[in-house]
């Protein structure tokens, strides 16, 4: 029924270790706009693009739902990042996921950079991806 | 001193948690070009592709050095990837890394992809990382 009014999100959920999520009353198209435009808020470029429906059905031949992979990076901590781990590009950029619930929801997923960053065991890398965590949950949090 | 022949692989590390490496007597274009056929051979498509030099010039108008993130990635794998762990997109697709060492040689990183995925705790896919492993270290191998 409708109420004249819509509750967007949800459902949240910070219980996985890796990432966070939330689950928006959005179409898929819309909620990546979102995310683009929440991730360039806060200084993150997305400089590339997983569609894993498109790559499956290449590939596979098989029907998957929408789901993208946004790969995120903000240049000057990603330089800073390089400056003090060189090979740190192997967990380069921030990935955000978007996917298609199928039901009229959209599930944003968000990454854990230090939960992630922790197998550098490198203090500099850690203390820069509290940084990284604190800009992209305010991102997640401006998506409502 | 030119000696006729020609040692291509000059120096390899194991040493890192996350990565391994080596250095080739090549320059940078054609290292980014075996290291493509080689992932091809083991049934890795490149997805992405991150010019850090590109974008640094870009976004901060700084110098640097050609330094490439290419983003492997196994259809079948991540099928079976994405059914043990919806989000496991947050850590896809595999980087491996071309980067000019600016003397001659050039450096090719590949990742440890258990390393990177115990952060999800989950049996299944701590197996298919072995999997994983063993293809891209396949790959690693085969580039001299």
């Amino acid at each position: 029924m409708e109420r004249g009014y819509k509750v967007t999100i949800i459902f949240v959920d910070y219980g996985m270790r890796y990432a966070y999520s939330k689950d928006i009353k959005s179409n898929f198209q819309a909620a990546e706009a979102m995310v683009r435009d929440a991730l360039m808020a806060v200084g993150f470029g997305v400089l590339t693009e997983i569609s894993i429906k498109d790559s499956f059905k290449q590939k596979l031949d098989i029907d998957y739902k929408s789901y993208k992979i946004l790969g995120a990076c903000n240049p000057g901590l990603a330089h800073e990042a390089l400056g003090s781990e060189s090979l740190i590009g192997i967990l380069m950029p921030c990935n955000v996921l978007v996917i298609d619930n199928e039901d009229g929801s959209t599930k944003v997923v968000f990454p854990n950079a230090k939960s992630l960053l922790e197998v550098t065991d490198n203090d500099e890398i850690l203390e820069l991806s509290s940084r990284v965590d604190s800009l992209l949950r305010s991102a997640f949090d401006s998506i409502s």
